[in-house]
């Protein structure tokens, strides 16, 4: 395939006119690229006429004095000079121009916004693609081309299509913490060129991208859109989330990205005729990726098996699985018996939720009882509450060290795994954000996510997600699209 | 006053029968003890007839042999040896027994619920009050009696009542996380003897109580529960979370502490009719309390100013905000230009919602502006989302390391406490769970609490909260209840 996005994602050497000395002016582009190694893989061009070097970089004075050729150009420059670079670029014949800068149609002036429309009639003349203005950019991976210096450095199956900055990076940082990864992400801002529709086609052939996550605030072009988005929905999974569905997110979108936002319902009837997923909270678009990368996405109904530590926390947790309408079956007297020889009788309860979080969290029983979970029963899933209610708690009962109860929620998780494959029934683990210190939870989702477990930070996030996956699945069943995952 | 349950929660010698030697037994009242200092004020004499020595404190053979006088007695032992502990309580002259030793009536065993009311004669004729059986029992900063060995050790306004240990011990450590203290924490378990009421009646006139929290599974006496409900809500704030509303909670409440959980109709009418504030979740309970603690609880009504970084979150909290019903008036263009001399014209906005997380965050600026956000225009409180993107943004802003984040950060919280003591006007602070290590955060939040400023982990935490606020106040009004906080 060659897509003519093909070439924007790849650029062979890159220009970055209006770098700053320092690291800190925000962004910088040009720390981010070479954290990233692009500058070892390809060209790299920070333009300033004060300068003649950064960063152990030779600093060109124009776009123009950089050496041939040069394929993509990162503005940071002010909304004044915009007009001038665009000319460069299409003197210099590059490919695709990112304007990080802002200051156009977004400000409700009449003037900056036809200079905007100018900007795209001299770029769609000399063949240069525009992505923005007013947005972060890209952030490919396989190219070394992101907008900060952290982002992930291998590549992977998610491809994000943003109109905000803070919220691509958001879903980049939430997503890599659960052990996902990008093949490209782009925030394109106001988006006059390249658009929701033309990233959705791209996304739709793309081999490289397996699921879709979008954040969008406005459409201009509606038919469009909905065409592109039927086409992408029906081979692949698009999850969406809209911003400006209220009246003050509406007039907060049409400052922040020049967007007319739309109606809630027309959006929610678009989603539901092509198949796509929609989404109300960055959260629950994190959720929801998860569950489409994990067994989780080919749960077969509602009824599962809950095990959580605390017979006040199993109660919580059974009110909160009736809200999303998850059924509990009732444990047959002789499961419960099978399962009295791997969890003591005092203070748990082997009734379906399960009132036991130690005790038979280690070795050989852990995982005879996991897979009575899921085989001693007929349910569609199974969930464990893996977190344990506190410290003090945790000192109790002999895993007062990090590394202690870090061993033994890492062996349940293989015990998980390892009941999932042998039963053909989904496991989801539920961890709290702070039961442990960031750098140890980041290993451990994933991991979680390389044994193909979901895991989500609550219980009803957890509920929230299966219930949503089945509702999906049927939503797509009922307009006749295949299943995508 | 001298309420009867006083000398229960001030013993001044507790007897731990059925001690164990291993810390790691679960749980280790012995370690927990120790931990709070109780030995260094009390006597704390451990009974198990297999050891003569635990932890460097005497043991004893039986309850009997240890010297006189015993107050407060903690049961290990199997639930078959109580009947014989409760005639030596008895003889002992104990004022109270703590059963954490399970298997009563909650079982559904006919002869272990007759047992228990065995249990419940033999103490009532003996003058011992009786906690529990099945439960963690006491939690008493100001007597060093506390189930987990690192609750904090500081007292402060909030009682704990509470069927479950696990979901008390959640309460204590996600609320001492955010700054806050405690009078009194009982975990109850199945309460044939202290309970609910009894408990609520003992707050109503707790001088050290200022807030009460409670997690309740059954009510034995509705109409004794609903006297000491209203008597306790018209004084002070009472904040319940229900666990068995949904059919599959109420068959997981029945099996854990023996409770007949009842209809969430007739709950919610209870709630209405006494000033209570009935919650759907523990975070939710986590949050209610911190508004009560804070500037937020006397929000005069729905209007605020929103300020967070990124234009995109500008716009999905706007749509939060729209959910909860909070209304963001726009601002005046003087407003707006006077912003400007504050916030950098370049990718950020100064209508409301405000898209500027940093340039102003830094000495007198931020203070002026914020001032702004609570006096340039007609609002009744002033949220600001605290966090930054992520690490990578925040290195390109200047603030990589953590100290310089977490300076920031706190600089920001004193100029918010010091607008809002200046204008009058309630600010709250939106700041991830996951935007710093555990340890920075909970220093964060204990300031954020000295301060006053109430601090949620997220937008829509923190607007369901003001939006509670809002509805509880209304709802003690129409039934002529004076305002408590």
């Amino acid at each position: 395939m060659t897509h003519p996005l093909d070439p924007v994602f790849h650029p062979r050497a890159t220009a970055i006119v209006g770098v700053s000395s320092k690291q800190t002016s925000m962004p910088s582009f040009l720390h981010a690229l070479r954290e990233q190694g692009y500058h070892e893989r390809h060209a790299l061009y920070p333009v300033n006429p004060k300068m003649t070097e950064v960063a152990g970089l030779r600093c060109y004075p124009s776009l123009l004095s950089c050496p041939d050729p040069v394929d993509h150009v990162i503005s940071q420059i002010p909304a004044r000079g915009v007009l001038d670079l665009v000319d460069e670029c299409v003197a210099k014949g590059v490919r695709s121009l990112h304007l990080f800068t802002a200051g156009f149609s977004e400000t409700g002036s009449a003037e900056m916004a036809e200079m905007e429309k100018e900007i795209v009639r001299r770029l769609a003349a000399g063949g240069v693609r525009l992505i923005g203005p007013n947005c972060m950019g890209l952030y490919v991976p396989s190219s070394g081309l992101a907008f900060f210096p952290d982002f992930p450095r291998q590549a992977g199956p998610v491809m994000v299509i943003s109109q905000s900055g803070a919220n691509a990076a958001e879903i980049v940082y939430s997503l890599a913490d659960r052990g996902l990864r990008f093949s490209k992400v782009v925030s394109f801002g106001n988006g006059p060129d390249v658009d929701a529709a033309e990233l959705l086609r791209y996304a739709a052939e793309d081999p490289e991208t397996k699921i879709v996550a979008m954040y969008l605030e406005g459409v201009k072009d509606g038919r469009a859109f909905f065409d592109a988005l039927a086409a992408c929905a029906a081979r692949k999974p698009v999850v969406i989330l809209k911003g400006g569905l209220s009246a003050l997110g509406a007039r907060a979108a049409a400052s922040h990205t020049g967007s007319l936002a739309g109606a809630a319902d027309i959006f929610e009837a678009v989603c539901r005729q092509t198949g796509a997923w929609r989404v109300d909270s960055l959260s629950e678009l994190s959720d929801v990726v998860v569950a489409l990368s994990t067994g989780v996405s080919e749960v077969a109904g509602n009824r599962a098996t809950f095990m959580t530590g605390g017979g006040g926390m199993a109660v919580l947790s059974a009110d909160v699985l009736a809200r999303f309408d998850i059924d509990l079956p009732e444990f047959s007297p002789e499961l419960q018996g099978e399962l009295r020889q791997f969890i003591p009788e005092a203070g748990t309860g082997v009734r379906n939720p399960v009132d036991a979080a130690i005790g038979f969290q280690v070795g050989d029983q852990a995982g005879r009882a996991l897979r009575l979970f899921a085989s001693g029963v007929d349910v569609d899933l199974v969930m464990c509450n893996m977190g344990l209610p506190g410290p003090g708690f945790q000192v109790s009962v002999g895993v007062g060290s990090e590394d202690a109860r870090e061993g033994m929620v890492h062996d349940t998780l293989h015990q998980m795994a390892s009941a999932s494959a042998d039963t053909g029934v989904p496991f989801v683990g539920v961890r709290k954000d702070h039961d442990t210190d960031q750098g140890a939870m980041t290993v451990f989702l994933g991991k979680a996510m390389d044994l193909g477990v979901a895991v989500f930070p609550s219980v009803e996030r957890a509920a929230r997600t299966v219930a949503s996956v089945l509702e999906w699945r049927d939503r797509r069943r009922v307009i006749d699209l295949p299943p995508v995952v």
